[in-house]
């Protein structure tokens, strides 16, 4: 699972956005921490500086480094000798257009959320900045890292598929199925507001998403789709949910079905590429499935690891063997998290928290050892039953 | 998702083993990475210096605290003021008793991977040095770390089911259904071997999870056990499956099936408990996912922060909304990689692994800009089609 | 599961089609004996004239109710004291107005299969005979049949989804992914022949169920709809995906997808209502679960006779408990069909057919017997090993 | 579907047990008519003479082959030239035994539910008797006459497994978790009875199935079993729980778990086969597929007529088309009973049965013509919104 031989320098991290009460930003640095490739170094990690501080100072973050504002982090880390190396921007759509624009012309490579900007003029600014600047720039379609969608692209860009017929894609959530941006609800709020998500809602915020995957995964693009966006929300000012039919040059036809409305569904995102030889059906719920058939034979379930899956190189994140699905990690982490807690609890002298488990003692480890014993003992009588110790 | 305002010490982490060629040692790593509660400081990497010094290096550790060997490590890291706080132990089974031994008698809390050791009588010792030093031991039972098993536990402890009757668990996986050890497979090899194993294979690599699941969801222990041990590979000299029935003190029963021959199983944990009032059922290859059934209703589809999941606190890690499965992260952080290939491609001047994708870049980001105009063009217009743009 | 006291007369059935060769003539005398309802006694199984007499044979009728054409059946029955109640029509669809409009007139009542007709002015025709002649008609929209369909529509009509806001329907299949209609296959031949078919193919072939199940779940219908149709086999001169997005008058939205070239699925229906309270999924390959979610609740698994099903009469059908799902009945019919064979083997004196299986006889009956026997003696010694008899 | 050319003869079937109130008996007869293979013209239906009599009318009996008792249709039955063939005995499991053996001696074919007798002197006289008189004996283990259990014993029996090694059943229902039998319910009160169903309750009534099953789709049978039995209902005699460990002659192992016990699972059966080279598993609640996984390869999922299923003859029942499950049938056969009630309704005179639904009159037949006729009007005009007429 590791790497051969190679020593690698950890990429220096900065952010902007993302301090107290922020749902993405910790994603963000979790992510950029799996893989052991990054140091998070600096950051404007909110617009209230008092919020700022605070965050920089959770995230072990130097003082000097934890900036008040994304202006005045552009200027206190392009003449640094330590300097970051890359910049991600996870605040609010109509915050992104500015800092990216700074950053790389200060020379950095920028990470930035979905969707880009608030206009398409913003946007194609930035792409031409990008390619005048020469820096990376990365947007985080994150349904795009799973292990099986690599393998479905790979899959489709093999031609196993033959030509490409139908590239259908939903994208199904039911949080907004009542008014709950009329509750004081912060993330409700400011995705069902014009002001600070643009024009589309639904359509901005997971149908660029499916739109993306539909793209990343087929490798064609459209030429014409026909919409039809709805607001079913009461007083609701943006489409709720998206019917989308699309149109390929090659021929190919597909469909997009957003919704916010959809009770029973919480993310529901499904991938289903169907070419003249083959089909793949992908489902985020159970991400590390991926169904593929060939016209005419069974279908087959290819794990990440598993047997089936050939011509696909490796990602670098190391992940367990076959069955041990993506979210293995985070429950390992959790025990880590465990023994963490304990340790500062009894280091200051308090409880530990409620839901720290430490969920295998040195006392459960001897039981196991007897119980191991007395399972060899059963089967040496022949199968009897014997006390585990 | 950020807990509010506290600012909290990473503790310092050493590790014994887990250097090239690990399978185990990257995962601990990462796993104590997740939640940056760790920082990564010293280690006694592999039983071979030079193993150990690369591993080191690869570890970003400070060379005077990549050691060769684990005795050296008690030594050097004991009287540092900056000594590690706890050690993970992830060497194979018969080389956890020493160090854990010897970490305890210095003074570090310990982690260490399962089976504890290779005979009771030295598990019995450990626990024995556990409380005479007072150190905390954490046995690496993974799979009690998932978020719905722990919601198992908590409904069970809080009543839900009622008095338990049936608690069977399975853990089923296929990887030795041939003589995988015959052909020189280091991890097959190992754990076949009952110099380096001791006397269960399948019973002390897979049944104690099992065993330890059945009593950290259910909170109950066997008074009896009734085994059948098999070794169906050929020549193979330890089990490779087993059949077992437990009986609780309290009438309870159980069931337990541990197999490593069976072809279509990865990594088939299932765990399902019945009480006087309810049941449960979890199967690690959906983990986020619980189905709970008070008798008399219908099966509800329970998730880790989907609604029904009442009186349970949650767990410290920062997970994703409902819907966002375990897993996720790894998918987030799969980016965030691609962009560390990409940036150490270009400063290194060669091309990025191929393996490599930028996802989504700024032109693609911009893409989705103009999906968005086209969509809300298309709609304004009735329902027409549109170019995307 | 018996209805009490009554005796109910069995009505005397007839068909049109459905001789020698017909798929779906035998499915509509089979359902037709399921509930023993009908007596099939009358047919103009075939425009051949030797394969109808041959089919009547096959299937048991009198030589004098087996006709050469629907005009003489037409003519032969409606005088008759015994004459037929109903007339099944399963020609293909070329074939239905004539027959259908015949029979109205002459006094019988009618269940014909679809699409109705080859033209929107013969179906209307056709309905308005039946208005004139005061006869009941029904078109064979199987999968309305299903229990768990029943409880969808049930469920919307009691309010349980609130006001609805989307009805998404697919059905999905992939057998025409090649030119099978090129290869001689009968089925394949006629249903992508304008000729045979009229001007829809798969829109006619399987679009019409998903439309007319969205509307018999949903209780509302369309006001517009945007239909794009695609023909992906080489030389096809009818469609075989439809992608079509529908609006409905109290401002509800639907899409439906129907496709007979995408691998992978073999006849994959599916069902989505949702509402401002609730939402419903239902899948016809596992037809006897429905998925039910009241908004901010957790997902509830519906079966036919299992708890949660509330409000909706019992079909008649003598259906089994619950987890018996639709398809015990065949199981179970298997076993008669294999005595019968049996039988009619030993009596004609040759062999039994390969495939006949005396699943267990009663030596088998009597190893049962034993096997309990045996378990009680292993369970009376507090758990030992006892051979089975 | 149908079978060429030959026309086969109707058995002729009589009935012991069955009557108003029968679970079973309206099961068996519905299963009788499915093959079209049997006429019921002979019964026995219940030891009380007025139900026998009523129960009768209501299945169309002829009044003189309504038997009062099973002895006057043994005595009433030899000496017709009209005699039936074959006899169904579907009363409680101590009413077997008795009309079983009476009718063999009299020449008759006997089809009998399990578990076959009361004890195992009765069932070896009865298979005495069979070998004396020549006769057929089938027991009805229906689980068996699944298309997909007889593709598993098919794929065991030609050796697409190897050598077996592991063969793992279980049957898990809940309806028993409360003491059901102290309401007066009768199904529970005589399976929870000695008296009525011998000295196994769980075990006679569903671990009889599993064990049956293991070995019809195995073709092994074990060499010594180990059993644990519970009884958790209050005040309940018989066991409600197995847990058995199997041994078989080559060195196979095999568990069977069977519950009535374990709230959430209705009927749940699962058959799960491991040999040397590949793995079966099967879940009677989705009885259409079956995965089979040759080591070292993806899982298949196999289903009725899809493709993969070879080497196994296809039995005489009309199936469906791949994806068309079993149940099907009766979905369609929901809508002959739906037409029947209304016809009744109108020819005696009052209103249909609030359950009975045509779901599709000719109304809805045109519209469905109109549906077709505008999607393709908006196709032909380039993709617009068209009303559906």
């Amino acid at each position: 699972m590791t790497k051969s031989g190679k020593v690698r320098r950890r990429l220096r991290l900065g952010m902007v956005g993302g301090g107290p009460g922020s749902l993405i930003g910790p994603v963000h640095r979790l992510a950029a921490r799996i893989d052991d490739r990054y140091e998070f170094v600096a950051g404007a990690l909110s617009s209230n500086p008092e919020r700022a501080r605070q965050g920089g100072r959770e995230a072990h973050l130097a003082p000097d480094r934890s900036y008040e504002t994304w202006q005045a982090m552009v200027e206190g880390e392009r003449n640094r000798p330590d300097r970051i190396d890359v910049v991600a921007i996870v605040t609010p759509n109509n915050v992104h257009y500015g800092p990216a624009k700074a950053f790389m012309e200060a020379g950095f490579d920028v990470i930035c959320d979905k969707p880009l900007t608030m206009t398409v003029e913003e946007a194609e600014d930035l792409v031409e900045t990008r390619r005048r600047t020469g820096r990376l720039f990365a947007v985080t379609h994150t349904y795009a890292g799973y292990p099986m969608v690599r393998q479905a692209r790979a899959m489709v860009a093999a031609g196993l598929l033959g030509k490409l017929r139908l590239v259908n894609v939903e994208y199904v959530q039911s949080w907004l199925t009542e008014s709950l941006e009329a509750t004081g609800h912060k993330q409700a709020a400011w995705r069902t507001d014009p002001a600070q998500s643009g024009a589309g809602g639904c359509l901005g915020d997971i149908a660029t998403h499916a739109y993306h995957l539909a793209g990343f995964a087929s490798g064609i693009t459209p030429e014409a789709i026909c919409a039809d966006l709805t607001s079913f929300g009461p007083g609701r000012q943006l489409d709720d949910n998206v019917h989308l039919l699309l149109r390929y040059a090659d021929g190919a036809r597909g469909m997009i079905w957003a919704s916010q409305v959809a009770p029973g569904n919480d993310n529901g995102i499904r991938l289903r590429i169907y070419g003249e030889k083959a089909g793949l059906d992908w489902q985020q719920e159970q991400p590390n499935e991926l169904i593929f058939t060939r016209f005419g034979e069974p279908p087959q379930r290819l794990t990440r690891a598993g047997p089936g899956v050939v011509g696909v190189p490796a990602p670098y994140i190391p992940h367990g063997p076959a069955g041990h699905p993506e979210g293995y990690f985070e429950a390992f982490a959790q025990l880590y998290t465990d023994v963490a807690d304990q340790i500062a609890a009894r280091d200051e002298g308090h409880a530990p928290p409620p839901q720290s488990l430490l969920v295998a003692s040195v006392e459960e480890g001897a039981a196991g050892m007897r119980f191991v014993r007395a399972a060899l003992e059963s089967n040496r009588q022949g199968g009897t039953w014997v006390p585990p110790g």
